[in-house]
């Protein structure tokens, strides 16, 4: 008899404790086995990741190795490529050998969550940081060190404000618990460790409702936790969203400019891509299942957790997304599933959820639980800890974050970075009309494409300044100063919204001595500007 | 009276410990400032490194914010870009904003320690893991645990074993210690979660000399020492030097090639590159210094800690590159400095050393103590954790480690990657002649450039192979695959030793798209070969 397979894609709450239920409910010689892909071979722990800021917790113990929960579960730690509901067959990205993979199922699960995407939002994709798994929050928290690093450095009062400016936009559980636990390491650490007055440091949270956690806690703790925040001393934009963001600044849609260097966006989640491809019934990209998790019109096909549209049995209400749902969601998946093998009868899925639990900084929290039970304050944040503490898997990792949150009522936090020589590569930037991209005399250390937009080469000198060209779309600019190490000889100025490719100097040197098309396109280009430049008055 | 800056250049042992003991020597109100230089806010516990790789200790608790040990010195964290010994000034490159800083000094010390650099050993530098800092560690971890995953699925039992074979050059104290810590790791968490046989993994040291350590320590130690490593299960390969690397294996002086996905390389040390470029007296790189720490020839500039070489008084001996050393180094120094200032006698450096530690894996040690006193086994073992412990600065992390190391006794360690979306970039490869670049029918990921060396374009079909062409210096190749998104329709083999520039997919993607003589000079290839491909015979 060959093996069956059931095969799982997506490695969060959703996926690996369906995979758990199957281990525990299909019996040893079945002739099924079960599969599971995922890029990373852990499951993050969504609720510690804003500690790994403040650095609280160790980077490890925010995630669990996949392999250590299940036993006896195939894990492939892959990229999916594409899914072909009709051949029944998977492919999986190469490897270290380049290769793609077919896997064939029997069954498919589907629990790929969704993604951070910033369609639509111009320059966020470039200069917002996301905050969705271990890279975003190791990411950030370099980030806001290095920021802290330089601002206690600078002189110039009006940069050192910008450097001290830190936005966060989106205010549900994730925006929120980033801000505040951005908030209380800031003015911890800045007090102790760095000539910077705490005044200085502006912590901004945006958002769209008029109060924070409004459409996610009734009215009373929505108010209680607006209020915790500003008294935290976080400054509110509420009734404000998001429009943009460039290197220097967050804009909202009023147009407001809010100089920055630091904006972390919690707001928009997508459908995974691949969900999207799939010719499936959706709503708002996630999947619609029956009662019984099924992929409506599809007998072999499964959806669970954030990226499934999960019908409460009894209710016309849908699943939040949270992970107390995808587990329970993935425990009815798994029966239903072995029940179809069996051809027994299916279950519907019930569950109407055990509360809400948020964290505001300070040793505060909010709680919203069943039997009209509400907390806020400090019962709540030990509630909050205690629950937390409970889900986290294995001994090991309990007794560790357990010494960690110890340590952490008695001693500052930490503030070496991580810092990790990360390649800047060949990037992208986007700035609104009106802002530079440098400026005469700045150290000169990437090269620019217009890939849209139009700007404006301003040169300095006497005190005037004079438009010496404009640049559009496919314009190449700051070869100069590249070429031949030196400050910016002109200006660069945007005349409307603009996308550049950013090439750095050392991404650069290798491509200019070795494609001689690239190399000698640049240097014709040097010579027309620097002729221009001779010609032109004094 | 304007204040005078002391200025140390360098966050390691050497730098920090001077600049501290300067705090405490120098009166508050003396008109002399310290400032501190480092490419970094933190400095890194280095004994303490290779636990990183098997994850028994936090990254963060590794290393120490300077910030939290100097509480009088101004901190800089940059990159030193120059150093002028004439006109007194150093400057700083740009952080976050493009303009360097100039920081004129009164005395400069120069504490900038050695480099890794793999001048002169082809292929090194693109495919060896350097074992310095805090970043390689973490990636060397990400990337073990990622050929791990990749060996428990894949099938050809021959990508299997290079997989599965693990490198280490270098048999001082810094190679041991990683070939002794990943060793444990692997042979612990294949057995517990892989479906890989524990005897299929492959720990290979690469030494020059007879016995590991033996520049190190006395003989017996030495001799127990290589004993120990090989009754651990590592494979050494004594008398043989690393002479080159590829993606695809490691190659000796005697031309033997031992096929691997994972080379780390502990052995080269270089002097920094900004003490290369400085005129005062060297030897084999190493600043010279008198007894009391003084450069040579200059009254204002001295050197301590890794880069300098300096003379114990009393021996016609020099102090080896160890943390104890520069500790006491840096202690000489600072009063001397402050002797200098003052116009007092200078004392010269005469410590001898306390002696030696090195850790084995498996729990055992050796050590080398004065009095002739040699530990080795588990009470060396023991000795070397509570030396280390002993000296980690701060109550909290010899809290955390203390923790750390006593539940790493009782729980199995923990094999969560760390992966981090590196962007790869433009980046370059080195090939040995006869090995593949890629081979048809692989998944296309990258374009290549050569920039030295000689390429064949191998065709196959119908069971024969043809050579369609033969490809040099400043040509280009794999673009076909990348412009079409299919499998590569030709391999290409190194006729010579080869130095490619790799261009990926992402990057590829912008710089096509946006770089109009890129993109035509490709399409024009594309077409040509695409051509000569038709012309040819089936």
């Amino acid at each position: 008899m060959a093996t069956k397979r059931i095969l799982i894609l997506g490695g969060g709450f959703a996926g690996v404790y369906t995979a758990r239920a199957l281990e525990k409910s299909l019996p040893k010689n079945s002739g099924w086995e079960v599969v599971l892909v995922n890029r990373e071979n852990y499951f993050v722990f969504q609720p510690l990741l804003p500690e790994i800021v403040s650095g609280n917790v160790g980077i490890l113990d925010t995630v669990s190795s996949i392999r250590s929960l299940l036993r006896r579960t195939r894990l492939y730690v892959r990229e999916v490529e594409s899914i072909d509901l009709e051949r029944q067959v998977v492919s999986l990205a190469p490897g270290i050998y380049p290769r793609s993979l077919q896997l064939p199922f029997d069954h498919l699960v589907l629990a790929l969550g969704n993604v951070t995407d910033f369609r639509g939002m111009p320059g966020l994709h470039e200069h917002a940081f996301p905050f969705k798994n271990v890279a975003d929050a190791i990411h950030l928290r370099n980030h806001v060190i290095h920021v802290l690093e330089e601002a206690a450095v600078e002189s110039d009062l009006q940069l050192r404000r910008e450097l001290l400016t830190f936005v966060v936009a989106g205010g549900g559980f994730s925006g929120v618990e980033v801000a505040a636990e951005l908030n209380d390491f800031l003015r911890k650490v800045v007090k102790r460790h760095y000539p910077i007055d705490p005044r200085e440091v502006r912590v901004v949270l945006v958002h769209s409702g008029q109060r924070v956690l409004e459409r996610e806690l009734v009215e009373r703790l929505s108010e209680y936790a607006t209020r915790v925040l500003r008294d935290s001393g976080i400054e509110l934009l509420l009734g404000r969203r998001l429009k943009s963001a460039t290197p220097q600044a967050a804009v909202l849609d009023n147009d407001q400019r809010i100089a920055t260097r630091t904006l972390v966006s919690t707001v928009p989640s997508f459908p995974h891509p691949l969900i999207e491809a799939l010719d499936i019934p959706k709503q708002r990209g996630r999947v619609e299942v029956d009662e019984f998790l099924r992929v409506k019109g599809r007998t072999n096909v499964w959806a669970v957790g954030d990226c499934a549209l999960v019908p409460i049995a009894g209710t016309d209400q849908f699943c939040p997304p949270t992970a107390q749902h995808a587990t329970r969601q993935a425990a009815v998946l798994a029966k239903n599933l072995c029940a179809t093998i069996a051809q027994a009868p299916l279950v519907p899925f019930q569950f109407r959820g055990l509360g809400k639990l948020g964290a505001l900084g300070h040793h505060r929290a909010v709680a919203e639980l069943p039997l009209k039970i509400r907390l806020s304050g400090f019962p709540a944040w030990f509630l909050w800890r205690t629950v937390y503490w409970w889900k986290l898997p294995g001994l090991l990792r309990k007794t560790r974050v357990g010494i960690s949150w110890f340590l952490d009522l008695f001693f500052p936090p930490d503030l070496a970075q991580l810092k990790l020589n990360l390649s800047q590569g060949v990037g992208q930037a986007h700035y609104e009309a009106g802002e530079y991209v440098f400026r005469q005399g700045d150290w000169g250390d990437a090269l620019y494409i217009i890939s849209q937009g139009e700007v404006e080469v301003v040169k300095e000198e006497n005190g005037t300044s004079r438009v010496l060209a404009t640049l559009r779309s496919g314009d190449m600019f700051g070869e100069l100063a590249l070429l031949h190490a030196a400050a910016r000889s002109a200006s660069v100025r945007c005349r409307t919204p603009v996308d550049l490719i950013v090439i750095r100097r050392s991404e650069f040197g290798m491509l200019a001595s070795n494609v001689s098309a690239f190399r000698e396109n640049l240097e014709r280009l040097a010579a027309e500007r620097l002729a221009r430049d001779r010609q032109s008055p004094n």
